[in-house]
C-alpha cells in the first residue's frame, strides 16, 4: 500500500531521491478527499458568492499545505504568527494590512479591481494613511500646512480616455514628510501634507506639496520580523498620494514616483508601476517659482502629472 | 487595448455574459506581474526552506485573489475578520486553529504528515483539550475521574504494522462528558475525562471510559459566525482522542468515533475517516461487566479499537 510505483511522475523506493515527493496512490487519494469534504461542507451556503469565495479560499489553501508539505511545526509557526499579528494590531495599527501588503495581495487586489482600461492612469495601492475631510487648497495652494520637507511644484490635467477634460474632479493629495511621518503618526492632532482641490475648467490642477522622501512602513511588530527573516527591506519607495474622483469616472487610487530613487525596484509593499514613476525635476536656490513664490532661497523641485480617468464601471 | 479577443478562451464585448471573465492580455500580464515581482522580493531570503514556503503561499493566495476576482470589499471584510479573530484570540481561546479546523487545513496539514503505510491507523485532528501529565491508570481503570457519562469499556491492541505486539506503548485518551465540556473549560482545577496507560506484555490494553457525545466547537465568535453564514454547523461528531506512542514508532494522534451517529457526516472539522468509526455495543442495564465492575444498574457500552503504529519517519 505504500508502493508509489503506481504513480505517474514519482519514482518508487528512493524517497529524498526522486525530484517529485514520494507520495503513494492511497496517500493522494487521501489529501485529495479532504479538500472534496470540506468543498462539500460548503454546498448549503445560501449565498452564492460567498460560497464561491470559501471554496476557492480552501482549494487553494489547500494546494498550498500539500504542495510544501507543510510540517506540524511550520503550522504551529503559522498559528503563532497570526496570533501575534492579531494581538499588535488595534485601532492605530493595522498589521493584517500591513501583512496583506508586503505579501503583495493587496496589490492583487488593486490590480484585479482595476483593469487596464486604455491610456487610464495605473492604480496603487490605498495605504493606511488617507483621511476623510482634508483641507481645501486654492489652485497654486500649499499642502504642506507646516510639514518639513523640500517645496514640490506639482502640475497636471485630469481627461477621460478619450482625452477630453475632465472639468471638476476632486483631487486628494497626502504624503509623509522628509523624517518620513505622515501627520496621523505623530498622535497629535496636526493636520498636515495633505490637501483636496478641483480640477479647474480645462481639468488643469496645480499645487505646492512636499518632494517625496522614502520611508519604512512599521516594522517593530510580526510583519518586520517576517521582512527581517527573509532579507527584505520594510522600506517604500518615495511616493505622493493621490485619490482622483469625478462623475461617471472609476475613481483613481495611485501614487507617483521619483524617478532614479533607489527603492523603485524594492519597494516593500510592490506598489511601483513604471507609468506612475515620473522626473522629479530638481531646482537650484534661486531658481523662480511659477507662480511667483518665495522660496527665501531654498531650493525647489516640480513634477507634472497627467491623470487620465476610466469610466465607472471599467 | 481593452480587447480581450486575442486571448484564447475569453468573449470580447460581452461583459457579465461570457462564462470566463472578461480579462485582457494586458490585463493579465498587469496581475501576473504583480505576483511575479513579490515571488522575487523573496529571492534573497537565506533560509530555502522560508523561501519555499513564502514563494508558494504567494503564488497560492495571489491565485485565489485572481481566480475569485476579488473585490476590494471582500479584501475589506477579510481584514475585519482577522482582526477580530486575533482580537478573541488569548490563551484560554485560540481562534485562528478554530478557523485552520473548520477550513479543513488542520485535516490536511494531519494528512501530509501522517502519510498512509500499511495498515497504519490513521490519525485526526489534535484539537485544543490535550493537557500534558493526565493521571495514569490501571488496565480496567476508569479515566473519568468523576467526570459525568455512561460508563465506557475500551479495549484493544497495540501492534506494529507487520502485525507484532507492542508492549509499553504509551496510550493517551481525552474526552468531553457528556455534558459536551473537557475538563479545561470548566475553568476550575479539575482534571477529568483524561488519563493514560501503557499496552500489556502482550501489547493490550482495556479501561473504562465515558460513552462519547456530540458537543459544538466554541462558536460565539468569528469563527462560529462564518459557520452560521455559510449553512453549517458547529458540531462535532461523537468522539474519544488517542496519542499513542512507542520507541521507533510514528506518534499517533487519532480519534475513534461512533457509529451511527449523525454527525458523522458533517463533523465541523473533518476529523472523521471511515476506520475510525467504531461499533460502540450498547449494553443494557444489568449486563455484566467485563472486570466484575458494579455499575448499580446503570447501562453501559464497550467497543474494540486495535491501534496500529507506522515505523518512525514513515
Amino acid at each position: 500500500m505504500t508502493d508509489s510505483a503506481d504513480v505517474p511522475g514519482t519514482l518508487a523506493g528512493e524517497p529524498g531521491i526522486s525530484a517529485e515527493p514520494r507520495i503513494s496512490a492511497e496517500q493522494r487519494e487521501r489529501e485529495a478527499e479532504v479538500t472534496e469534504q470540506v468543498l462539500r461542507s460548503f454546498a448549503d451556503c445560501a449565498e452564492p458568492r460567498l460560497r464561491e469565495v470559501m471554496q476557492a479560499l480552501v482549494r487553494h489553501v489547500h494546494a498550498f499545505v500539500r504542495e510544501v508539505r507543510l510540517t506540524e511545526d511550520e503550522w504551529n509557526r503559522g498559528i503563532d504568527f497570526l496570533t501575534r499579528t492579531g494581538h499588535i494590531t488595534d485601532d492605530r495599527r493595522q498589521e493584517f494590512i500591513l501583512l496583506s501588503d508586503v505579501l503583495g495581495v493587496s496589490m492583487q487586489t488593486v490590480a484585479v479591481n482595476n483593469e487596464a482600461y486604455g491610456e487610464a492612469t495605473e492604480a496603487t495601492v490605498f495605504g493606511p494613511f488617507f483621511v476623510e475631510n482634508s483641507p481645501e487648497i486654492e489652485h497654486g495652494g500649499d499642502l504642506a500646512f507646516g510639514a518639513v520637507g523640500e517645496p514640490c511644484w506639482v502640475e497636471g490635467c485630469v481627461t477621460d480616455t478619450d482625452g477630453s477634460p475632465l472639468a471638476g474632479a476632486r483631487i486628494e493629495v497626502w504624503e509623509a514628510d522628509e523624517d518620513g511621518f505622515y501627520d496621523t503618526q505623530y498622535g497629535d492632532e496636526r493636520t498636515a501634507a495633505r490637501a483636496h482641490l478641483s480640477s479647474d475648467a480645462d481639468g488643469r490642477f496645480r499645487f505646492w506639496a512636499l518632494t517625496p522622501t522614502p520611508y519604512p512602513i512599521p516594522h517593530d511588530g510580526p510583519v518586520g520580523q517576517l521582512l527581517a527573516a527573509t532579507g527584505r527591506s520594510p522600506m517604500r519607495a518615495s511616493h505622493l498620494h493621490f485619490m482622483v474622483s469625478a462623475p461617471g469616472r472609476r475613481t483613481l487610487v495611485t501614487h507617483i514616483f521619483v524617478r532614479g530613487d533607489a527603492l523603485l525596484a524594492s519597494d516593500a509593499v510592490f506598489g511601483v508601476k513604471e507609468s506612475l514613476i515620473k522626473d522629479f525635476h530638481a531646482q537650484p536656490p534661486g531658481t523662480p517659482t511659477p507662480d511667483g513664490r518665495d522660496l527665501a532661497g531654498r531650493g525647489w523641485s516640480r513634477v507634472r502629472f497627467d491623470i487620465v480617468l476610466a469610466p465607472d464601471g471599467a
